[in-house]
């Protein structure tokens, strides 16, 4: 199994340096196998898109999901360049893959000018001590919503 | 300012119910405002899609982005109608607005099935202790990509 991961990993590493080489975005690379089938393959394409979500683990499950028919990814495993950012690794337990492989770590990433600590840092803060101002408004309002759900019985809970 | 947030609220909660009601997805509204003037929509849709991604949130940053022609929501309030996500929280960090209101608390999710606080969780955990398994390697060959983006001279950063 070391060798399939390594085999992998150096293809997530390979669309990193491809995706900085042809100016798509920042150093990251991803895909996602099964049964040592690639379903999806992504890399960093912030600034040539326009779109802060467009990294390279979204971009591999969005595929992988897409290849698939399926908005989960079980028996999954993820390959990133790089340990997930905040967004990511979100995106990774909504998709349930059952495992993850990373290479650099988030301080290399930080060292490379991305702030995926800084956003670690946030999340784990109360609402009121956040960088980005935050209120919360019309609580009871969007419960209801929530109840209009729980009570749905035709719905496809996830 | 208040009327104009509960003005914006409204509607994203307007979204997450026409959400609900025509099976796109979650019970999900978010929107992009600037200036009073709403860039982009979003409502969840990852049944109806199969994207684990297709959070509101996500849906209404990438709308709004793609409006500007930029990566970056400068002096955008994002509205949601559920505090969002670890990955959602993550793509507002990256998208830096100036600020974020939202309605529902995470407490409402969970009661209505959805793991937002299981995700906080393990997010704020040691890699080693983590639901997904999670494995690190070839951490050098990595750092090589990052090197090559620190010094690369015509990147966009962000």
């Amino acid at each position: 199994m070391t060798d399939n991961h390594e085999k992998f990993m150096r293809r997530a590493i390979e669309l990193a340096r491809n995706g900085v080489e042809s100016n798509h975005g920042g150093p990251f690379g991803a895909l996602v196998v099964k049964n040592g089938e690639v379903l999806g393959e992504g890399w960093n394409r912030v600034t040539s898109t326009n779109d802060p979500t467009a990294h390279a683990e979204i971009i591999a499950i969005r595929a992988a999901c897409k290849a698939l028919g399926s908005f989960q990814l079980e028996e999954c495993v993820v390959y990133s360049s790089c340990e997930p950012c905040p967004m990511c690794l979100g995106a990774i337990y909504w998709a349930r893959p059952s495992m993850l492989v990373f290479a650099g770590r988030r301080e290399d990433a930080a060292r490379a000018g991305f702030d995926d600590q800084f956003i670690y840092d946030e999340i784990g803060k109360s609402i009121d001590s956040r960088t980005i101002k935050t209120k919360m408004i019309m609580s009871s309002e969007a419960t209801e919503v929530f109840q209009l759900w729980i009570e749905k019985e035709d719905k496809i809970a996830y």
